[in-house]
């Protein structure tokens, strides 16, 4: 497969670029484009055996994001952003998810049932007696957590600013859009779009740990 | 600031090229240019507040990485990767860390930390009553997951293999490398470098389900 590699220089200018935008122009919407790859970056994300314990719901409705904002600390990215996701897990994931990804699987790479009855046993495994204290809700939420920032960071790489949010009431949320009768939960929410020209946070320097006080090698 | 854009297409590349590698390449070894760019895009990943709950031990003992294999399920990444990360949180984070970060953010933004006192207040507000039922563990490890994935992205842009690893036993890891008397603890491991030719997983179609079984557009 064709890989086109960035340079180290570009990935650092690229993380260095990303930075929570706390105002987002408005007028200024992702491409369709764009869209659809960040979209992707979400389907393609990696997760705990491939999973997915997660579902995106992409809020267009206009009277609903505006609806969404003072459930987010009045947070102006809510309504602003050219789009709002709202990252959910799946509740209580058991066997039979275990069972519907086994089945997609087998379907996908073409290969028997029986062939994947291991994987099958191993993940159930897991499940049922994971190698640490384990509530499987918070664990799905780690994976959306990778969801999130594969979307953030293809936000990055293509110069589309991002917002990821914690700061909202989730148990609003799932009122409003109705994900408790779907099987799901809100866990954090992101924001893309543009940057405003205003935002005063764009050009503060990033706030980071020394490289030694967060990297410690063990020789 | 400049920013290198990837096109759609490389993106999508780039996150289909990237598989979680089940056969390292022992001989093969990141480059130290390379490597210091993995590191810096831990350092780098975004956090709740920024706060930064984490910290990242690299394993270059080889006696301490064979040790470590038996309590990772037996896989032999944790051996054969060019390089191991451990990603830890910080256990209990509390006001003293919020103190630490808003002083850090006076030092690099320079600016007196008087300004900073709302931020501290919403910081410590949050942790004292969070929005949603909140283990600060729980929490921290979800940003831990950011950081790791942060890594395993800028490893794909560059064309290095990974692998995240939930299959291990953290109180071994925490045993083994004497974390909890530094105060962290092990969440999730990191193995980087390059596939065997002949790892077998690379080359099997990538399972996901429909992005209409994913994402969903609420109009």
């Amino acid at each position: 497969m064709t890989h086109p590699n960035f340079t180290s220089e570009q990935v650092i200018e690229t993380l260095k670029w990303r930075y929570a935008t706390k105002k987002f122009d408005p007028e200024k919407k992702i491409s369709a484009a764009d869209w659809k790859t960040l979209e992707q970056s979400l389907v393609l994300s990696p997760s705990s055996f491939g999973l997915q314990p997660w579902k995106f719901f992409v809020i267009r409705n206009p009277d609903l994001r505006s609806q969404l904002v003072e459930h987010a600390w009045n947070q102006s990215q809510v309504e602003d952003a050219s789009h709002l996701v709202v990252l959910t897990i799946k509740k209580g994931i058991d066997n039979s998810d275990v069972n519907r990804h086994i089945e997609r699987m087998a379907d996908v790479q073409e290969i028997p049932k029986e062939n994947l009855q291991g994987l099958e046993n191993a993940i159930k495994g897991f499940l049922q007696d994971p190698p640490f204290p384990l509530d499987v809700d918070q664990w799905s939420i780690r994976q959306t957590y990778i969801a999130l920032s594969f979307f953030l960071y293809s936000a990055a790489v293509l110069g589309i600013d991002t917002c990821p949010m914690e700061g909202f009431i989730p148990a609003k949320y799932d009122e409003i859009l109705g994900l408790p009768e779907k099987g799901y939960t809100a866990v954090v929410l992101c924001t893309a779009g543009y940057r405003a020209a205003d935002d005063q946070s764009a050009d503060r320097a990033k706030v980071r740990y020394e490289t030694e006080a967060v990297v410690t090698y063990i020789d």
